[in-house]
Parts: structure tokens; C-alpha cells; sequence
């Protein structure tokens, strides 16, 4: 488990992160049959990080890992989560992705897009540590928010 | 081929049809192998003539048929298709259907949902007669086209 390592080197604590605690409470939701009980926030958010290296020995051919799949989708759903909790303003989140990594990544509100990204090598998906994946979503939700502010007749049609 | 049937029973002419003759337009697209060169438009939207009688036999079991998935992906890329013409925005499609046929089919521009529709049974899609598709379509046109003009500053963000 090269990935978890990556991920305990790291300094930034998932509990003083509202983004990486959301990232955890999307992937826990899915976990029906208690596999992430025991595991700590931190061994949950280990697949998120992946070293360039990693990245490189990553096969870009064949369909996407459906576990790869599962933390884009969660990784969108916690943007999602947090723009609802700032706008009051109920999100959906479509990831659609094509068997070559290339696609879409939307969250709407009303009929409002408040993400709206191309997604490709999504095979690779991945942060060099928990703090740039913290900062990335951060920066996405951010944008989420003040466009649903800069529209916001829009998000509520 | 009763689906084809069914269509050739209608008196609406393709021709006449500004919106079936958009959804011919997309299907030709896909059409790599010249497999619809020698047919009529009115054969190339025969399966999308499905009486309620043929409904009712189409399993909902298992995953959606490709070519329905197709079927449907061409109706709205038509939708868009319209609207863009109209509007002179550009469009973006995303059908994203799960095995059970429940999912969204999405037409935005730049930042504006003109289309957002939930899908279910998918697997069954289709329309009693190409009159019942060509109304279908022209009102889902026609209110995406409504919302652009409504909030034209979003459709180009």
C-alpha cells in the first residue's frame, strides 16, 4: 500500500480540514459493508495521493478502475456538499467518463452550472499529497459559491 | 422490424420536420459504416416508434441496449443542436443513464442548464408516433431556448 504511505507522511490533519472531512464522510457513505470502520481519516484518503511516479506507471489503456471512478465522484460530491452548505442551494453531481479517461465533471443547482470541468487522464487522478488535494477542492468550491452568489436567481429557477 | 412499421404509418413527412430532421442528421453522424446509406429517413427513425404495446415488452431488467442509449443521446443532441442554431451559443450533451435506466439528460451553455431532465426506463424509450417525437422535441427546444434568452449573460459565461 505505497499510496497510504504517501498519505501518513503528510503534516496536515484531516480533522482541521472541512474539505478533507468531507472527502471522508462521501467515501464512508459508500462503504455498506464496514470495510474503512477501523481505518483512520487519513488510510481513507490514502488513494487520493499518488506521486508523480505513480502516476507514470499508471496505464492510461483499458477502462478506468472503478475505484478511481468512485473518489472522482466523491471528490465532486464533497465540492458539491460544501457549495450546498454555504448557498443553501440543493447540488447534483454527474461525473461521466468515457473508457478513455476523458469527460466530465458537473455539479448544478437550479439550473445553474456551478462546476463545470473536463476531465482527462482520469485514470491518474490524483494530488502529490493531502494538502493540494485540500487546496484544489477548496479552489473548485470556492468558484462554486461565488458563482451561485454572482447568479443566484439562476440556482434557484 | 415492427418498430419500422410504425413509423412508416405515420403521415408526418421527415422532410417537412425541422426537429426529425435534426434527429436523422445525428444518427447519420454515427452511422461509420454506411450501414443507413440506402435507407430513408423515415426507416432511420423507425425505432424510435414504440407503441405501448411494445413498451410493455421491453424488459427493464439488465442493462440498457447500446443502440436505445444512442437513440437517446441523438435526441438530444438534436435538442442542442436547435438551440445552438437559435441561440448561437454552444451546446454540450451528457446522457448519463445507470443499468436500472434512471439518470439525466443534460444540454448546457457555458454556465446555463437549458435542458435538465431525469430519465427513467429508459430502456423504453420511445414515442407512439415521429408527430409524438418531432412535438416532444420542439417543446424541449423550445424552453431551452426560453431559459437562454432568459438568462443570456450565464449562457456565455
Amino acid at each position: 500500500m505505497k499510496t497510504t504511505t504517501n498519505s501518513e507522511q503528510s503534516t496536515l490533519l484531516v480533522s482541521d480540514n472541512p474539505f478533507l472531512q468531507e472527502v471522508v464522510r462521501q467515501i464512508r457513505a459508500y462503504d455498506h459493508y464496514g470495510v474503512y470502520k477501523s481505518w483512520t481519516n487519513e488510510l481513507v484518503l490514502g488513494p487520493y495521493v499518488i506521486s508523480k511516479q505513480q502516476k507514470r506507471e499508471i496505464s492510461l489503456e483499458g477502462d478506468i478502475d472503478p475505484a478511481t471512478k468512485l473518489r472522482i465522484l466523491c471528490f465532486y460530491r464533497a465540492v458539491a456538499s460544501l457549495i450546498e452548505k454555504e448557498t443553501a442551494q440543493l447540488c447534483q453531481v454527474i461525473v461521466d467518463l468515457n473508457s478513455e479517461g476523458f469527460g466530465w465533471a458537473l455539479v448544478w443547482s437550479g439550473r445553474l452550472m456551478t462546476v463545470c470541468r473536463t476531465l482527462r487522464d482520469a485514470h491518474r487522478f490524483g494530488f502529490d499529497s493531502l494538502e493540494k488535494l485540500a487546496a484544489q477542492g477548496e479552489k473548485i468550491t470556492q468558484s462554486g459559491i461565488e458563482v451561485v452568489q454572482r447568479f443566484p436567481e439562476v440556482a434557484r429557477f
